[in-house]
């Protein structure tokens, strides 16, 4: 059995190839990249994790490029060496320069540093900061 | 011994004082938070982390508001919650509105789990996001 | 030095080589896996661990297979690439199917997203849900 | 500004509503937990998140008890206090006995364990393990 | 059903009563703390894991309190409240001093920090740091 | 773009050879590693994670292989391979014998094993342990 066999436009079936279809036509590229195909062993979560992350990545109150420099935080932080190289490349193509890409790394780092930090010397959430 | 007590301006050396005068001016309040009260347990590890933070989170290529966003797209995934309230905090004096806090939060709940299909999926790194 | 070389039976001490006759006879394979191989390093820690995970992976309350889908659950949260590829080829020996695996992923995935979600909303617990 | 929260059912606007609507007839419950109030801030989270977990957590391949012990053993492994609260719960409604709980923290904490002996001895994959 | 009640001596059965027993004398105290108060709902997990505890904390290659300082290193990185809190007190009882403890948390913090620079750049293992 | 490339000493601007001086002379080697050649795309970061790495990896109340095995805990708790690799390197060039690496390990595991327990079981923090 091959779980996760990379599934190419041509051997895959109606209901991929409309999700790849609305890949390509949304990003108007002609490349769908392993994630997509690896996830087409499964229709269903193709067609469900497509239509989210299509949904949530759209330029709203973030523009596309902040929306992206977040999920590289998150990818960083949880060190998912496919996401940290697939989208440093989404984000320099939606327009990431070097400076910008730099500072993004030295605000991950020092977050994961303040982070432990605050855990270790076991920090109250001060009475400002609380909810409701 | 309480290696974690909170140290109020009054009851600080000149080296911690000195750290707490640079904090109230440079973000023009009156209000220490407790995560610098704790730190000053170590006036060393005080003084490095402030100049640190306060040399990453200047605006530059990042203006200030899209760092807070990255850094609480780093807490939350590492479920700082001193860290989340904190900068949830700040992120909205900074002018975060309820709208960007949503979608922030989309994008960070999509990466977390993307991230680990990618893994599950045993995802190889397509060759035209290989660096170098 | 090298601390993780990997030993082979022929070249493995008494107290090594009766682990490995332990593993072969429990799982009825001719195979032993590099995890072991590595560990050998330290008979201690090989005794120790593969005594736990006798002790813990046995058909309980919980049948084999579902504790290899948990192992799974945890292996791809953490990220750890040599666990996800040697328990999916684990699982499927015990009759996993592709149907279970996507499954899996799919729940995964969604626990690590409303996980931040949780955290990010900072949700207080229901009193209903409060243990005691 | 209040991001996080809980949104009564009397508060909520009609879409909201109808998602609550869903949960309750879908749960057979008269009971919305904070989770989906705190999400409720943001109705199209909320719409999204519950579909996707309404869609996952079905039976299939896998039993609606088995997806529960998978969405608690992500939570463990991530410390996410709610979700452990909130899904311990819904496994004990669902079935979940005493001891299959035991078995359950017994496999994430070996795993977790094991994980990190694989990643600290950086053990390479088998071949035999490999995909493709 | 309480799956994570307290279990006092007194309400503990033999087998219990035995683990705890060896706590008390092991570690010449008069005190059970709540990890394994809660940890006696599952008799065998119990005495598992002391014995593992046990095992590993004695003093070898490495001093008791240099085992304290690391387990600690790792509660503070995935950022267990619990273990935090008792093993800090555990290493003050075994003499870490409040310079030790404010130079492991900059270590950790550090450490924290580079392993996201490490990731975020991709970074490729030096051919000299390569095990085999 | 190459955002990641690595940057040799004679290609590196006087800003990063005057650090690229500083780190062999600290540590009295020839070689100057890949993680700073990354790093040495933005100057910035560079000098300033050299400058904390030194001030927070010299001997002090412990000593500089202590610092590493707590970092090396980290980062195998983080899973960062890079990490790993280099700093056991590191240790080993320090004085870590096979016999304290593998106590580390056996340390590491534990503690992530113990940490889950801890938050499956939903354990309060002992009053005893609570700071202040």
């Amino acid at each position: 059995m091959a779980l996760q066999r990379l599934i190419d436009y041509e051997d895959a079936g109606l209901e991929v190839r409309a999700v790849y279809d609305d890949i390509l036509a949304t990003r108007k590229t002609d490349y769908i990249n392993n994630f997509w195909k690896a996830l087409a062993n499964d229709p269903a979560t193709l067609k469900r994790t497509w239509e989210s992350v299509k949904q949530v990545m759209v330029p709203g109150a973030l523009d596309a490029l902040t929306k992206e420099l977040i999920y590289i935080a998150v990818s960083v932080t949880t060190q998912c060496s496919y996401c940290i190289a697939s989208h440093t490349a989404s984000a320099e193509s939606k327009g990431m320069t070097g400076e910008m890409f730099h500072e993004l790394m030295a605000v991950v780092g020092m977050a994961n540093e303040t982070n432990r930090l605050a855990a270790g010397y076991q920090v109250e959430i001060d009475e400002r900061f609380k909810t409701a």
